[in-house]
């Protein structure tokens, strides 16, 4: 039996350098989090398969890690498909198990509930740079709140931490569904066609105006609906005052509700008034978002100098009453935690220092009565707070040090045992 | 398809409450460990199953959750064995792949590495009360250090760390597994016994001295060694001056070397000349602890006004070698974290307040500009370190505030759509 020295295939090891920038975002989040009230929760990385597998998942639930049965429930001689030797799967998101957890919880929990959870998922994706097969996901729902009041904290609270970290000139790219669909309603397409119509909206930034075209089209749409819905779409973009446009051509000719119209109107004005200038919040009616839950709001983090979206979210009211049978309206949000650390990774970030480091280092063969004394003068410095690294002196001590320089620790102090030589 | 509200057998869900105090022991945890010059790292959470079944891992290896081979490599027709459909698991310990990652990255990490580890390990064991099959583990490392530096730093920095948590009036218990061997020499028993009769004597403090001696005994060992065993162990256990006496009996007759017995000693005094009179450390010749792959010191952390362990480690030489064929000292100490949560669950404990806790409740039917103000105000606030939850008031608004009460919210503004009422 030979060992691996190699992680499982897709999934990295992180050393020091980036765990402590990892660490440092984990503790920046929460506090950041913690300060809007949101509370944090944690549920185990197995779900049960037939909830992995109840289509809120979307294209990840073809990416599932199974489990493996054990004991007498595995049947091998009789097994014909994976779900007869599986009983669990690791979770690809922690909105499934939110749901979950929530619709067990209800009554423990505070009403509404704001939650964070920072967790990893698993995907079994082809391998490719930079995309790994286990990953960290941050996200931040709001359970039972039915009002705006739910995005506008949300993004108030994710782009305040983004702050924190040190990101700026962002911008967060808002749209809802309900929009998305007056607009295919008043082109002529039927609500069964909605779904297609928005996936093959959502390549715009990639193949243009005309290749949505073409490409709906081609779909078998009719000229007149297609020509009217991506005018739709691109006057929205280019409007200078697209909440009146969307009042004249949508809620007035009874497309769209204009309670929702109001609604979304509000989470801009009360997003801006308070936001700060680093970031930008801008209404993009071309904005899809992948997942077919979302009934409501959605949004996106553009960070376009970076080469794309770097967290997102919305509304989805009715993923809590399939567990439940009862109608909770819910609304999250996502920060791509990997690609956030994979940033400040490449930008050469620096975690602000948590108090000063300094090496002790050893001569061999030092007396134990001195080695003792050794050690209480650290333990002393360091409940003042100092950061002490005690190591044995090595016989290459020019070399020593300057691994330990480069680890940070700015001071030595050596000690020899004739304490002359010091 | 029903989904299932609860979570997959033995795995729990952690609600707020718990989660806070989790987070504040792991921010701890981190913090004081790091002042000790530990970097935290991470390894994906699924091993290779031959590193996870390489005998370090005893009998947790009975216990992998296996993950489910995919794709065209899942050959159910002609599988035989869980080895045929199985090509990872999810790891049981933190060990193993600390070893693993150690040999695959040595080059890029310091020397000696001192290593902090928090993460999730699963194990399929049966389920009960208090014991869940996926659970946190903590352990600090130091790879590379030969010299009892290892010992007495992952002593001082995890009493440390458990002081700072608010233990006080535990033990640590300290052994050697060379003492083990140097009594079980001396008492006539062959070295290939040696395991058997350890884990007979490590259960003295269940069966007691008479236990044990029936047990050995039974086990087929001579009168004369099982007599001339234990009461070397009780006499050490007894002794005013333990190292003396092993000098004498041990030492001396050429059971053990000096230089075990000296090192032993360092240890002893080192910690406790800088430990604080917080806990004490004792010699304990009856410490066994279970994993066979320890090579010297062992130690564990006796809590006994909880009912016993809550955590221990030792040194393990050997480990690394197996991986790279090159001898690397080792040393490691676990906190045992899901404990340490439940005795702080348990004594009501209380996370140190991290800022003011202010509800807003704004009534129903505001304003769009309102809320924008409202927002502001909160962000302004936030910004000066308070925790602001903002939430619609609800139609009873007492049990509203008695609920945000109880989560700690001490101070409420509200906010009225008729500004006079407020």
């Amino acid at each position: 039996m030979t060992l691996s020295k190699k992680p499982v295939t897709g999934m990295k090891d992180i050393l020091p350098e980036e765990m402590e920038i990892r660490d440092y975002c984990i503790s920046v989040i929460k506090d950041t989090y913690g300060k809007f009230g949101f509370t944090s929760i944690e549920t185990p990385c197995i779900e049960n398969l037939a909830n992995l597998n109840c289509k809120a998942g979307g294209e990840n639930e073809k990416l599932i890690f199974r489990i493996l049965k054990r004991g007498e429930k595995l049947d091998l001689a009789n097994a014909q498909t994976q779900d007869d030797v599986s009983d669990g799967g690791l979770r690809y998101d922690l909105t499934v198990p939110l749901v979950r957890y929530y619709s067990a919880h209800e009554a423990e929990l505070p009403n509404p509930f704001k939650a964070l959870q920072m967790g990893s998922v698993w995907r079994a994706d082809r391998p490719q740079k930079g995309r790994y097969r286990q990953f960290m996901q941050c996200d931040i729902d709001i359970l039972g709140e039915a009002s705006n009041l739910a995005e506008i904290e949300l993004i108030l609270a994710t782009t305040t931490t983004l702050g924190k970290l040190g990101f700026s000139d962002f911008k967060i790219r808002l749209n809802d569904r309900q929009i998305l669909k007056a607009m295919a309603k008043r082109a002529g397409f039927e609500e069964e066609q909605y779904d297609e119509v928005f996936i093959i909206l959502d390549k715009l930034d990639k193949i243009g105006e005309e290749g949505v075209k073409e490409e709906l089209l081609k779909a078998g749409y009719s000229d007149e609906s297609v020509k009217t819905f991506v005018s739709l779409v691109t006057d929205l973009q280019n409007a200078k005052e697209p909440v009146k446009l969307m009042q004249e051509t949508l809620v007035e000719k009874g497309f769209l509700d204009a309670s929702v119209l109001e609604g979304f109107d509000e989470i801009i004005e009360a997003v801006t008034a308070s936001k700060g200038d680093f970031f930008d919040l801008e209404f993009d009616p071309t904005l899809v978002r992948g997942m077919s839950y979302y009934t409501g709001t959605i949004f996106e983090i553009a960070m376009p100098q970076y080469g794309g979206a770097c967290g997102g979210g919305g509304r989805y009211d009715g993923m809590v009453g399939k567990f439940t049978g009862k109608q909770v309206p819910a609304c999250g949000f996502s920060i791509g935690f990997e690609r956030i650390i994979m940033l400040l990774l490449e930008n050469g970030f620096k975690v602000p220092g948590k108090g000063e480091k300094t090496a002790y280092l050893i001569e061999k063969g030092m007396p134990k009565d001195r080695i003792s004394a050794i050690m209480k003068e650290a333990q002393d410095a360091r409940a003042n707070g100092s950061i002490v690294l005690i190591a044995m002196m090595n016989k290459n001590k020019k070399f020593q040090k300057e691994q330990l320089t480069a680890q940070g620790y700015a001071e030595f102090k050596e000690f020899y045992v004739e304490e002359l030589k010091k």
